[in-house]
């Protein structure tokens, strides 16, 4: 495509990450930088949500501080989602509202943060941009903490969920390593609903084998309750106590999750099986089955946020990836994902980028490889540890109040004023 | 009493903090370098429990250096117990079985670092050393998160566990901010059975009205879900979302843990009310009554070790309390706990140590204050963040090693050769 002129929209979606705003800076940022390619740079409120409803921010009249500032800023800073489309064939229509949109305000380059549902999106709207003659690019920028998009190493907001769990591993590990006379087992259950890589990342804690976590469990492998019991009475008896991760996904051999086992709190309030619940459920079995005294701990949405320990790796890496997509956006590059691309560099960690078709991130999954899984399905491998420790490197440097707490960006959201008459209900 | 020489002995109780071995490293360090008073420093395995079972370690054969690291090492590295001593009237044997291994190994210096049934224990073991002719000290050392001590301004621990509950609620609330379109309400469980010390500190991370948290529940004040449900209701009208804190022990009118609402979950194998699981009871009532998705936090026990970010401050402070104690015991002081004294420095925090009796922090407990607490009874007040911010000031300088997590102390423990002849079961 010949290289475009025109606005460029940038959009956050799906679960935030302690660095999805610093991939939103590297946008916003290159793209203010070059104003040959782009004539103003727009933010969606609420992701694709704010595009379908025309709710858009004027980024251009920021306090350039305060965009600065998103490189050490957890959540999205634009407001975030969860509205998926459908397809282009069942749901023509908000594909149509996005261009409706995107035309009204001479918008030709589309920013896409998020996960595989979003880069979808991404594709979509390229593809009926180019066959309705609407000249446009689309960009996606890689996103979650699951780490298990195709096509790419890594993904940013993984290194950080990573350190976060790696720390409260260790951390919590040491409360039951001090305390096993009283409080046996501890349970720590993380995010992951279909991919094991944040339960794995708490392997990264493990120096020794006395340390925790003693056990890790994953949704890659099928859980037994009976094994499970057998694992925890060995570490009882070789460590006097078991500091136990387990993913909120893992589930038995028919595919069943635990969650559902701790009976109605399994389920939310529309009969929909409530992941989060893993906790609770081995709690029981521990308490019912073991006999010993057994703790829980979730830190939920605080493990997606944990900016106050984030890896500087990773938010370097975001920033890099959504400046190489305004990169490639100003080359005139459509339809393709920003991946990250590890180096070696004479034994030396090193990541640069490379462009992935979207269609391909949309369609792939990664789940965690069995060489990262140790053979009685309970740990993880050195050869996990050796990929993921690199990720985890460094600590970001936080803008301290004086309060005692870090100053996190808040945008101030100059909106755009409409300009379709339509309003738009999604 | 005359000045004592013999050794030394200091034991950790209770649930761990973050700080609780710079304690020790402030006895331990202190009581080394006063060859004249201290015939050596002995540590006790699991608090008293070690005493009783006569498990001792000699420290003053451990690396220094190891010794010094306990400054920014979480959890009780000589291990911690939930042994409450009956009454010397019930169970002298205890007692007189403390006396014994004390005399064996000639020891004249007790230091504990505990809560209130700590300083209860130490307090009768110097009493009736003192009745049977036994020269010794008992000096008690402060430390619980749940900072209700009577008789010290706040408790070596709390600023640390505050500082963590505030930055949870800051990102996690960061969170709901962002992906209020989707997940609106968020609970985020804190420890604190009797008092909100801890849920109060996360209206810390509150710097505006937007700010996370909207709702502080405390088991000060009676629970009514009415009044929840009508408190969520007027957050989601105002902005758009709502993020809640609960003390783990929030109870009705009536005394009814919240916890116990939640059905089976709320009891433990052996009947208990098992505390911890306000929040799902809590998302119960907000995904029923109000009919939004509601997600639940709960760092356990990761947030009383959270070294990680934990107060500098509270880290110094719980050092000199440490240090504070075995010098009252270098000039004869007993039964005694060291206290902190809060010091208006022309309008700037300072701190300084005092003494006071044992017996008077055993049978004390210090709620959150009618002062603290705002008069919906649903967050805190301007009052309590100016008594709380200073307590969170400064981030502790950990040791980093090249794998990207801290390093944290872990020691020797130098047993020390049993010279009664007895086995004491416990």
């Amino acid at each position: 495509m010949s290289k475009i002129k025109g606005k460029a929209i940038v959009a956050q979606s799906g679960g935030p990450t302690a660095v999805i705003n610093a991939s939103a800076a590297g946008v916003i940022e290159t793209a203010l930088a070059n104003e040959d390619n782009f004539k103003g740079v727009f933010g969606a409120h609420n992701g694709i949500l704010g595009v379908l409803t025309e709710e858009l921010f004027d980024l251009g009249k920021e306090n350039p501080a305060e965009i600065t500032r998103l490189r050490c800023s957890p959540s999205a800073a634009l407001g975030s989602c969860r509205y998926k489309l459908k397809d282009l064939d069942t749901n023509r229509a908000d594909y149509e509202r996005i261009l409706e949109v995107f035309k009204a305000h001479d918008i030709r380059c589309f920013f896409y943060i998020g996960g595989n549902d979003s880069m979808d999106t991404a594709d979509k709207v390229s593809k009926l941009a180019a066959e309705t003659g609407y000249e446009m690019i689309a960009i996606g920028i890689p996103k979650t903490i699951d780490n298990d998009l195709a096509c790419t190493d890594h993904c940013p907001g993984y290194g950080s969920v990573a350190k976060f769990t790696a720390i409260s591993a260790m951390e919590a590990g040491r409360d039951t390593e001090s305390l096993y006379t009283a409080d046996t087992c501890t349970v720590m259950e993380v995010m992951g609903r279909n991919a094991g890589w944040i339960a794995a990342s708490a392997g990264l804690a493990r120096r020794s084998d006395e340390d925790a976590p003693h056990l890790i469990y994953l949704p890659e492998r099928p859980f037994s309750i009976e094994q499970f019991v057998a694992d925890v009475r060995r570490c009882l008896d070789e460590y006097k106590r078991c500091f136990i991760v387990a993913g909120e996904g893992i589930r038995d051999a028919e595919g069943n999750y635990l969650a559902d086992a701790g009976g109605s709190f399994g389920k939310d309030s529309f009969g929909h099986t409530q992941l989060g619940g893993a906790a609770e459920a081995l709690r029981a079995i521990v308490e019912n089955e073991v006999g010993v005294k057994c703790r829980t701990n979730k830190a939920g949405t605080s493990q997606r946020n944990a900016m106050h320990f984030a890896s500087a790796t990773d938010a370097a890496e975001a920033y890099l990836v959504g400046a190489a997509a305004v990169k490639a956006a100003a080359e005139g590059i459509t339809g393709k994902m920003v991946s990250l691309v590890r180096e070696n560099d004479g034994g030396k960690y090193a990541c640069t980028t490379a462009l992935v078709n979207l269609a391909d991130v949309a369609n792939g999954e990664k789940p965690l490889p069995v060489e990262f899984i140790n053979e009685a399905g309970n740990g993880v491998t050195d050869a996990f540890c050796e990929y993921a420790r690199p990720l985890i490197a460094g600590n970001v440097e936080l803008d301290m109040a004086p309060d005692g707490l870090p100053v996190y960006a808040r945008l101030s959201k100059y909106m755009v004023e409409k300009k379709t008459r339509q309003r738009y209900d999604v």
